[in-house]
């Protein structure tokens, strides 16, 4: 393998020290990775990623694209010993509040994206759970969701045009910098959501979307999940469309700093001047007890902040076991009976179960874990007969982190291999000497 | 070629008869078609839609998915002497209110649809110029946008699954029941806006919105497009996002039964109660001559239906002639300079030009005719300086309509060789025999 193109090319933006390089093989999943890589390497423009595609292929070594590595799927992992390309150094980004997009290098954070569209009245509405670090590149490679997707949707909705670099060292110049855009095929979507496996994606024409007027939100106590989830129904029968509508079983409400009850935390974006009205209608369509009210879109951001809290509470619910987050969605109507079932299927395998999740689209993320010492198999057998329950109530077993590496299996089972074999294909007209992420999804 | 399998299995679902399937060839483009076809089938479940294209294959027979023929690009021609496949027959639909989604065969047509949702405070969203005979499967195929683009975005934004019957006459499924869904590669996607050249469609699953609670409207009238434009984007920049920010120039709005003056048709959707507040903000805000205003949902809507008329304005000012309607979007920056390069365009090459579109996302409609006796020639020279001036401003020749007939060459220029040559092997494989509607996009 000829290392030495990557020192003349890269320089000290080639990383070859193994104690740091160790540092950009995990990602946020608790997968253990043991094996050493080549190093890591920090293009600066697309034509350096070109270059390190050729060498790739030249030299038969994969390429490991990473934004900040908070994949839950293992989609960031370094598997093989390659060569992680980190996109931390094409990260600019040019806004533009008139025709309402931003052009992004891969590299630049969701919320630092935020900060500087709030200047222009304007937002990029994505919303995941790791929005602090999460980049666009990550985002998009993820097709990522989080807590406005019931509203806004998830990343394929926000990503109006791409530059990716395939697996055969191509540019492609995909989608418009406009909202409609019906030029041939729709790469950008195929791209979003492909967990760096089809190209390298060095730009990203995003649509922002202005800021609403105004908000109302509550947080709601409910004995049992059935009325919680009727609710959030019965709202949005209501011509109301909330912003976000979230759920924490009553152990989760606990670790979070809020009482021992199954929680709802329900937003509904609103004109100035409407909010007392909003909150009065929910206030009668609600019954669950109401224990807060917010007014104002500050206010009902922070009445939201506990639900962010999810996952610490989680890890550290774990003490320092294996956690293992889970990502499944149902049919809002079967909501209850998915959290009825989650919560047998815990008992029957004698594991530890905490629930929450997002339920104006009906994802939860039901996490358990173990400890090293005992060893997973517990754990797995829960899944199973987790993706088995999903199965039953017409869901998914991947709602919002990837197929990665935990998933591969789930998904097989869920996609069947007749889907599965036109995506194998696929993969092989965009990267067919397998350089891009490889051991992903299949 | 194997008729007699055709007469068998379809009955009298299988039209022969040259006068009547003459009029299952043309779509709305204006192209004209001259061959004969086979016939007319109209398949009423999946199992025959995988026959059929068995039979295709068998007999080297093209198929021409057919929904309601509204296509502007010639998507939906029957260009050489095949099938014509029309889904009138699978038009069943299921509406889940509490799942939002709404799961329809391919001939449900979207107004019906959207009368069924009314009763349940839903609608779907997507409205294009044809919505009252479009089809959900012509809509797919079409990847249809419309007057609310700017803020629903387009048929791609949804569709959340799809059955889909391949070249090869794999049924695949694809996506899921669920607003969120990442197993595996996006194929829903890649097949919306496909044209019917990669499957054909044999039901899908929709996502809903509820209807607004009420909204505002406001109809002004403008001396010039730089203020209207300026306008929108400052109605916009004070976290108000338009539902709609219609456009019409001045020869237009006078077709269509309104002042000879540049017409700008802008509605907002707001809390009951906010329609005040909101047309004051829209009176300090716009600096047009308003001559309507509106409040209330229905109010908003019937304030728009002079927009509506924008075809028929455009088929009464040809008079006969060839109608050439065109599909552009810019940046909303961009939009004056459109406007006036257009009409230098028009001016020059002596072709009329009636202008009429979306400002919110970019998107224009300029529509020129010619007489048959005379020919396109002077047409076809506007349409190539067109596409120069919108290249120019980074715009796209296809926003909204597709590539069909009519656009090839121009989706040729815009795209490049090397994105297009990925887009044929995209169809290869999943058309290797080239029997779904060849010959249009390539």
């Amino acid at each position: 393998m000829d290392i030495s193109f990557l020192r003349r090319e890269f320089g000290d933006r080639f990383i070859e020290d193994k104690v740091v390089a160790s540092l950009y093989i995990r990602d946020a999943s608790f997968i253990e990775v043991s094996q050493s890589i080549i190093g890591v390497v920090f293009p600066e423009d697309e034509e350096e990623v070109v270059e390190l595609v050729r060498w790739a292929v030249r030299n038969k070594t994969p390429l490991f694209p990473q934004g900040c590595a908070t994949s839950l799927s293992g989609n960031a992992i370094a598997t093989t010993p390659g060569l992680v390309v980190s996109f931390e150094r094409m990260a600019k980004v040019e806004i533009d509040p008139i025709d309402g997009v931003a052009v992004a290098g891969p590299g630049v954070k969701l919320e630092e994206l935020n900060i500087e569209l709030a200047r222009h009245g304007l937002f990029f509405p994505v919303d995941p759970g790791s929005v602090k670090s999460a980049t666009v590149g990550g985002a998009i490679a993820n097709g990522a969701g989080g807590m406005r997707g019931a509203k806004y949707g998830t990343m394929k909705d926000w990503v109006l045009g791409l530059r990716v670099v395939t697996g055969r060292g191509d540019t492609l110049k995909l989608g418009c910098r406009t909202y409609k855009c019906r030029n041939g095929y729709d790469l950008v979507r195929l791209f979003v959501g492909s967990e760096g496996t089809l190209g390298l994606v060095t730009e990203a024409t995003l649509k922002l979307a202005p800021i609403p007027e105004s908000a109302t939100a509550v947080l709601a106590y409910y004995n049992d999940v059935e009325t919680l989830v009727e609710d959030v129904v019965k709202v949005r029968a209501n011509r109301v469309w909330p912003l976000f509508a979230e759920f924490l079983d009553a152990p989760t409400s606990a670790l979070v700093g809020l009482e021992e009850k199954n929680a709802l935390f329900l937003g509904v974006d609103v004109n100035t001047g409407a909010e007392e009205r909003l909150l009065k209608k929910l206030r009668e369509l609600i019954r669950g007890e109401i224990a807060q009210e917010a007014a104002g879109w500050e206010a009902a951001m922070k009445l939201l902040e506990p639900r962010r809290k999810l996952f610490y509470g989680q890890i550290t619910a774990a003490r320092g076991g294996v956690l293992v987050i889970e990502d499944i969605a149902v049919p809002i109507s079967k909501l209850p009976d998915a959290v009825r079932g989650l919560k047998a299927v815990a008992a029957k395998h004698g594991v530890p179960l905490l629930l929450g999740g997002h339920v104006g689209d009906g994802n939860l993320h039901p996490a358990t874990w173990y400890r090293r010492e005992e060893g997973p198999a517990k754990v797995e057998k829960f899944i199973k007969d987790m993706a088995e329950l999903v199965a039953k109530l017409n869901g998914t077993i991947s709602a919002e982190h990837g197929v990665g590496i935990l998933k591969k299996e789930l998904a097989r089972a869920e996609l069947g291999e007749t889907t599965l074999s036109y995506m194998r294909e696929l993969k092989k007209l965009f990267d067919p000497y397998n350089i891009l992420n490889p051991g992903k999804i299949f």
